[in-house]
């Protein structure tokens, strides 16, 4: 949509209801009750409407990728959109790569971004800057209003447009004339949630053909990681011998002991390649065929055997759990098959004991596995620290794991802040390299100000230790001075016990594997934010 | 540009000489010897040949809002374009806040931003966008390679469009396979700096005319704020009756003690209002005429009288020293003449004592003005507390003073990072609003690690102070619950001594003004960085 110039309007009461008040009331009838926000002077008729509306639950980041990771938290817990509230281009711009990730996790998500009054633009002030140009490429659908009135459809339309299956990223812009103009314009009724599209027959005909030939592999994602749709991939496996996968990075899975314990696409390219070798037909349900993160001089863009053949039985926008059930049916697969894949670990339980001795990210990773409680939420962005703990998981007490999908660096501690809103009673325990958790440090802050449970565990290497081994797999050799000086982050080394008490937030330090799980204990059974840096 | 697939290449041993390195050669033949950078992956052979090249100093900044505000105040201080390195989309889209800023102050910046492998683009992999999209809203130019010959006159081109006058900013996208593939091409020789347009003659004509005349204002900016513009400018105003001002913020005014005390158009728009009024002849020197900032409710966009003509002597991008050596010549100001703007403050200097009592933002400005040294550099992000400062630094010692010029904030510690790095010898002193601090703190670590010589003030009034008086101003009333949560940044209160020390930069609290003139004195007696928080 494009700017459509409307008459100049004169200072509102506050008492009279505006475009903004109109909005609101909008987002909340569409089940919208969450604001994460940084707002700016353009937004100020905005938080006014938000001031006149109880039930909608404002807060505060301190920077927008705090916001909109916040945001993308929240629902991938919530299982519905929260909405952000960004100040014009450059607010927008600082939350882009969070919104990269979300777009990439498929999470439902409403940017408010306020713009100059729609007579000012052609008076380019200095914040002007082009907002559609900066929305599109992180956004599935891009709005403006037109006048006050037409904020209650185009916000409706905005929520329908994010709660479209999978997930999508809606922005709308809101010029300041109309968020303070007057409107007599109702609210529109609430709008029945966009059902996902019916998987189509043929696919899945072919799918459960494919599935029971050799080479076969599932590849799941999406909704079909909760507990329902694990249990039918892995009826379909047990079934059909057909080997089960997922992504290399989701947005959420349903793990831990009595779950299915999936394994998932390695991110190193060789493994990913050696994971996959053999495979002759790759069943897709809510997935995508696997690619490298990074192309790498002489290997494959393609983690698939050249002659693989890639079957959609359903795409990212279907019914996934549908797609499941109907495959599970046609190749024969009994609702009451064995599992083996969740038996099987469950009776290793007993085998993981609290770690000792010198402190490393497997150590803390298996102290985390062995020490969270039923239903913890566990946000994971250890980068390179982190290849230890997914496999450990398997042995972990129920609980939802999410990832960083779209590798812009900077998610774990607002995802965190985001799923702890969103998940009020369950323990968050945030999994967290210190290289990406300096981008979005401030996050801290709002766990403090909203008193959120979640624990921030910093994997304290000093250095951006995947770069080390990525120099080497790009075949750079062996870094040199000015290569050291942009890899590692000591010189001085980050006192992360320091930033975490400067935002409010209680924090201690550990060098033992001991004194880890005596910290991690306490944090567990304390209530409120609490940070360990672990120094590994 | 497009992209242009190029055939797939086989990995390189670290002595073969690539398309990174051809870039690097020519970074350096063109001048750029400074990189501000946070690599990841796809940068890596770009990283490498930053290795051979050690005439390149490399600063690594812990967000990329960090590394482009970092390049902007060392091109403002250098007078010369650093290049930045940022990684794939999201790593630009960090940086983009303070790209923007740099776009309106006209600061000379090259970009290179690192992409999949042209071959990954079609396999849309996680960290895959629209760079370009991105780019192209905070650049002027937006380049990518086609190959990796390509990259020597590409890199050329980058660096003469950045030094374009009066500055911009250029973006070159740098695809990994270009980057780590051979090349025998040469970089390019150095090309002569681009000389701005001359002024019209007859543009000059009909501005030495309109000067001459009542309610003439002569309105200057960009290179008219060194001293010998302002100097020529003051003697036109006073041969002419003319007002003199500059614009609301700029890039870099030279100021203090012997220099001409210009005057800027107010941030509020019923004091630019009345700063203006009686205006009949605008006379703009590189400046733009006046707008203002945000539009509200009721009132002008332009600040200028309804019947003021506007006439632009010299547009951004021509010859701003030669236009005003021209219009003295054409009004008759005699290269003697007094100079009453100068001669009338520098008087007044003895009457400045240091504050005493409690501390306010006033307070610390006066404190500053009093006591800093010749030829510091001031950068100034202090948003709403800032307003006392800059009349008072009529009375301080010669210094340079740089503003956030676009109003995206985030600038301030970054900006006096770079101001740092390209003014060894200087002081630098960062008065910095406590709400922008937190969008870039990140930049206290590069101060750290670099040994800069910079002195931060935070003013820690705990609240966007500006938002409660834009909320009165936009006529919403009194905030409350929800605004209230969105504007202040207390509970907790932001300790910014424990943020400074974390990140290894020395720091004190004060709260009175005789506590923050001892400690404002011993840390501009002592080397490298230390953080002053003013609780005012």
């Amino acid at each position: 949509m494009n700017t459509t110039s409307s008459p100049p309007q004169s200072g509102m009461e506050s008492s009279t209801r505006t475009g903004a008040d109109l909005l609101c009331e909008t987002l909340l009838s569409q089940g919208i009750d969450h604001c994460f926000a940084n707002p700016g002077t353009s937004e100020m008729h905005f938080v006014a409407a938000l001031d006149r509306q109880p039930g909608m639950r404002c807060i505060l980041g301190l920077s927008e990728g705090v916001v909109t990771g916040a945001a993308d938290g929240y629902a991938r817990m919530a299982d519905k959109p929260a909405c952000t509230l960004l100040h014009t281009g450059p607010g927008l711009a600082n939350g882009l790569a969070n919104l990269h990730n979300a777009r990439r996790a498929f999470t439902p998500m409403v940017n408010i971004v306020g713009d100059h009054a729609s007579l000012h633009a052609a008076f380019d002030a200095p914040l002007a800057s082009d907002i559609e140009g900066l929305a599109w490429p992180m956004s599935h659908w891009v709005g403006r209003s037109s006048s006050p009135d037409s904020l209650g459809e185009l916000a409706a339309e905005a929520v329908q447009q994010a709660r479209t299956a999978p997930g999508r990223i809606a922005t709308l812009i809101l010029p300041a004339d109309h968020a303070w103009s007057s409107t007599d314009t109702a609210a529109p009724p609430a709008r029945g949630k966009p059902q996902p599209i019916a998987p189509q027959d043929s696919a899945l005909a072919a799918a459960a053909q494919a599935l029971q030939q050799p080479g076969a592999l599932l590849l799941i994602a999406g909704a079909a990681l909760r507990e329902e749709g694990l249990k039918l991939a892995a009826r379909i496996s047990a079934h059909t011998g057909a080997k089960l996968l997922t992504q290399q990075a989701n947005a959420r899975v349903e793990r831990g002991l009595g779950r299915v314990a999936i394994d998932r696409v390695p991110y190193v390219v060789d493994q990913a390649l050696a994971k996959l070798k053999g495979t002759r037909r790759l069943v897709l349900v809510g997935a995508k065929a696997p690619v490298g993160f990074f192309a790498y001089p002489g290997k494959p863009s393609s983690m698939l055997p050249p002659d693989c053949e890639v079957i959609t039985a359903a795409a990212p926008d279907e019914d996934l759990l549908a797609a499941l059930h109907e495959l599970a049916a046609r190749v024969g697969a009994a609702a009451d098959a064995h599992l083996p894949l969740l038996a099987q670990r469950a009776d290793q339980k007993q085998a993981l004991p609290l770690p000792s001795g010198a402190l490393t990210a497997a150590a803390v990773a298996q102290s985390v596995v062995v020490q969270m409680p039923e239903q913890a939420v566990i946000c994971d962005e250890m980068v390179s620290s982190g290849r230890e703990f997914f496999p450990m998981s398997w042995y972990a007490a129920p609980h939802d794991y999410l990832q960083i999908t779209g590798g812009a660096i900077g998610i774990g501690i607002p995802l965190a802040t985001g799923a702890a809103i969103a998940a009020p009673g369950r323990k968050v325990i945030n999994l967290q390299a210190d290289g990406s958790a300096m981008y979005t440090l401030q996050a801290l802050w709002t766990q403090a100000r909203e008193r959120l449970d979640v624990v921030t565990v910093i994997f304290s290497n000093r250095r951006y230790a995947i770069l080390h081994g990525e120099y080497a797999s790009v075949g750079a050799g062996a870094p040199g001075a000015n290569a050291q000086r942009l890899f590692d982050i000591q010189d001085p080394a980050l006192d992360w016990t320091l930033l975490a008490r400067g935002m409010g937030v209680a924090a201690e330090r550990a060098d033992s594997a001991e004194r880890f799980n005596d910290l991690l204990a306490a944090a567990l059974q304390q209530r409120g934010p609490f940070l360990i840096e672990a120094v590994i």
